[in-house]
């Protein structure tokens, strides 16, 4: 059994943790640490059996029974910790974006090449059925060569503002999951990103200097093209689609529902709406990916997310950023890293 | 030019006048008859080029220039007419039943062996788009040997209980063209009927010795079970259904609606509801069958449904009445004829 | 937390044992017994955390820590394992059917009344999230007043006909949770059954005087009518679908699948096929009863699924068989209890 | 009765011959004129009751009994035949684009001041149910506001290499439509376009100097995104879909099929591929159109797209082109008219 200590309870945290204890075979979670540690929290690790609470990480980095960490602290600190982690001989599965900066993203490779510790990063939407399927398809070759890629992610709701201020604005934030898709899903990378944007849904956005709403088009190193459209606010739950098309075909994954239920009345005939967001919707992905992690501490092989695999929807993000501030398409290759 | 003069200027005879005039291409409607000519009726004849409008339908059997009579007055006359248009040498298309009495119907096939006219029923589901797909599957062998079918039918408003009345009962009335679905889609004959009933929907149609809601189970003479259930009050419109499914999978056929929007808003995902009745779900058909009949004159072919498969479904509807009597399965071979 | 031992350690058992162990929050198994008790088993209880392994169930039963039992044995020893269990105190789930023996089940009745334990019958699928969604529209009133139920069940792969031989027949075996959906959705009792069966999938199950298809019609208390069709072989996979229509409309569910994918091809528009058996389709009912035994024995509440209830599918699958031997409809009343 | 006359017997101009003769009903086609006059020609206008052929259109600018002229000549024409059927008091209904030439539609414009007669473009998508439904819903509010327009349109086979040559280009051509319905489904305008583009399906699309595969960005006066996505061969057939994305929801609309048949097999659950091309798929569109002008003619009224509304797309196009040529958003007042 693989001993896990996971750095950060908040949101992202608890779901690992749950993940892990409740659907992940080899491993299990032995300490979590977390600055802010509360009785709430230390109740929750003891329900899963979860056996030491640090305030301080370093508990977890000097406990020589541990092999492995799972950083879902705040991002500025994700990168410090990967260094610190990967220093104490831990292999790290880090929460993304692994950095905003990407100076620090250099820093955590360059520690990783003196090392043999495994490093993966959470892009969970690969490891979900929907996506899988998808990607499936492509490898085998039922769509052909291909042409365009679609993705639509729209959040239920519009983040508090004070989210939106330190969130790294939504590129970096939201549509950093669509580009990794963008990636996952053609098995190519994203060359040129132009991206139109605005604050429709919420005009407070724009006060803060960020957007809301977006449609970014990607030219593809295999030539294909692809677009995101992305809102902050679909008032009818979590939407998120993804389309490949090529020249033998298309595939196509729709959202997910409670249940298959068709009401039909006087009023129409009326089915459930997505899943509400993305605890909901992604719960399967992320002991999914932990398992895939594991896996490849158990048998010393390549983790399916490596740090360059987490680097590219970051520069991408970076780019599209640019392309909003100048109006104009960017390359991937303008962006100095 | 097949010339084809309509008898009956209600609802379905101007289904007819109309499904000839702009969708079937060797005829033409030359002449019309009904009893309650009104200038409403002419002018509607005028508009779609019908030349003579008589009140007499002798009229029509007497003019030697028609080839075709489309028999479309009320049910307690077609045999009768039937029989004068054959032996005035027309083709004859006859509106379905044939007739609800089963002596009638005998005089016909009697009346028709001495003769050399076509003879076709209405049962104009067999040339929708839904259920020709649904029957080329099987006959392609899509779905092997056939085990069970399914069929849904369902009306979107009680009729008034004055028609309930002289409806001859649901079973000849509504489920007719059912019975005879079961026959074509399978191309297997009713061996045996059970039927259960209920006057759910309205308790005055009780009142008048009929049934709203129903569930008939059908032994086939290949051997496959089919069940249909009915009611005279879908509130969300006409809902049109049917599945068969075999030894090597299932075809199935839903509703048709006005278009495939789906609005999503934070009240569910709504689709449109099933076209309203049959003017709305089944008006090609109409054309279509008629294209057959006018076809099978021009050729002398067979025409596709003749008037042996018109009798079935009306026996199998005078079994499942018996069977609703006396509360037990009811074989066919029982109903005299 | 309440333990439990789980007396059986086949298929069953082992669904049990994993759902309590990673989806039940309040219990913990701590014994499992099994007559034929293999090392495979041992290992499969330790991963799971079960401390104690018996071939003998009286070894749980004479546990005083254990609060509860489920029993997972073979039909023929659910009865009188009850009986035993009640005897000694325990909560006992007993999963489906209670026994095929009226009498037998007569006498788990008389027990129950001398003693305070709960008895719960292991319908799942009750407790599965699209007949759940069907069941709350009911409840809430979105369909009026009941007039027609549907329920499809069909199997991937008929079983193999030793298993058939010991089945109890396809009624007790098979339609027997279908017998119970049409109780649950309705909120109504069956009066009156009539079946019509054949051996479509496979002609050796008739020559063990059993079926593989079959529909079955049902009258409810509540005036309702209701039909059943199945086959013990879609070739397509599990097929599981029902709807309730009513005076205000109908709710449906349809199947589950791995993935909402669609592949367009030159070939066609395709999805995935259903989910391929109940293992797959119905995993998660099985930790949701249980989690709801569990609740009921903490809060001494009443257990959604009791004996009435439990035997009420079996009275009808008996009636149907009456129904299918002598081709008749049969009445609830007939079948002595 | 309006009297029209159609001017050129290609592919469109006998689609609106039959259109008008079955499905428009205060018109009626009294002659043709096409250069390239054949008996094929004259026999199919004789089957439709036209009575009048002619090589050269001026005989039906001539004739004082015809009050409207339809232009279905080739592309190039459209401008000059409409500035003398305008002169020539016709009123016209021009197949789109009205010219490749800014300057020719300009001329058009100016002879349409001096003159009382209708000018409607041949937009036909307008009328199509589907986009109705969309155009419906936003207008009513459904959506709320608009913040995201999807539309996809992708032909089932590329063109012929020398059809592309003299095609004015993949945005003129075919994209035109949906910068059309951009316009019409958000009741807005487009200030700005940038446009990604490639020859994927045939690189000799490329050699002549166009593209066949495209993603283009579009924002809108009203501050809506918009975008369309285009492939000149998807093999599944015409794929025509849209979305309108608000701040109260969304209202999408997918293909037409020939019928709602669902084939399960062992090898998935397979539908229809959507209706095979623009005939099949928009037929009834294009009698609806020509109704709404005849309708305008006869009441005076204004038609529905006038050339204000026509020369729209071909702004866009010519824009999106630039856009492309040099990489960069291009706003629609740079495009000189």
């Amino acid at each position: 059994m693989i001993k896990i200590g996971i750095i950060g309870a908040g949101r992202i945290g608890k779901v690992h943790g749950e993940g892990v204890t409740y659907g992940v075979k080899n491993a299990v979670v032995t300490a979590i640490a977390d600055p802010y540690l509360k009785e709430e929290i230390t109740e929750w690790a003891t329900g899963l059996g979860i056996k030491a609470c640090y305030k301080d990480y370093r508990n977890i980095l000097e406990d020589p029974e541990i092999d492995a960490v799972m950083i879902c602290s705040s991002t500025d600190t994700h990168a410090d910790i990967s260094i610190e982690a990967i220093r104490a001989g831990k292999h790290v599965f880090c929460e993304k974006p692994i950095s905003q900066d990407l100076n620090k993203i250099k820093e955590v490779m360059e520690e990783l090449k003196k090392s043999n510790v495994k490093f993966q990063v959470g892009f969970n939407r690969r490891f979900d059925h929907n996506f899988q399927a998808v990607k499936n398809a492509v490898e085998v070759g039922k769509v052909g060569d291909i042409h365009l890629i679609r993705i639509t992610a729209r959040d239920p709701q519009a983040p508090p503002i004070e989210y939106v201020k330190s969130s790294g604005g939504m590129f970096l934030d939201m549509t950093i999951h669509d580009f990794d898709m963008a990636c996952f899903l053609s098995g190519s990378q994203v060359t040129e990103v132009y991206a139109a944007g605005a604050a429709l849904v919420n005009p407070d956005i724009a006060g803060v200097g960020d957007i809301d709403t977006a449609v970014i088009t990607m030219k593809m190193a295999n030539g294909a093209l692809a677009v995101i459209d992305n809102s902050r606010q679909a008032v009818y739950g979590y939407d998120q689609r993804a389309e490949v098309f090529g020249s033998k075909g298309q595939i196509a994954v729709g959202n997910d529902a409670l249940s298959t239920a068709i009401l039909s009345t006087a009023d129409g005939v009326t089915g459930e709406k997505p899943l509400y967001f993305f605890l909901e919707r992604y719960m399967q992905s992320f002991s999914r990916e932990v398992s895939e992690f594991t896996d490849a501490i158990e048998k010393d092989a390549e983790v399916p997310v490596d740090i360059e695999a987490g680097l590219q929807p970051i520069l991408i993000a970076v780019a599209a950023k640019k392309s909003l501030d100048e109006n104009r398409p960017v390359k991937i290759s303008e962006i100095i890293f």
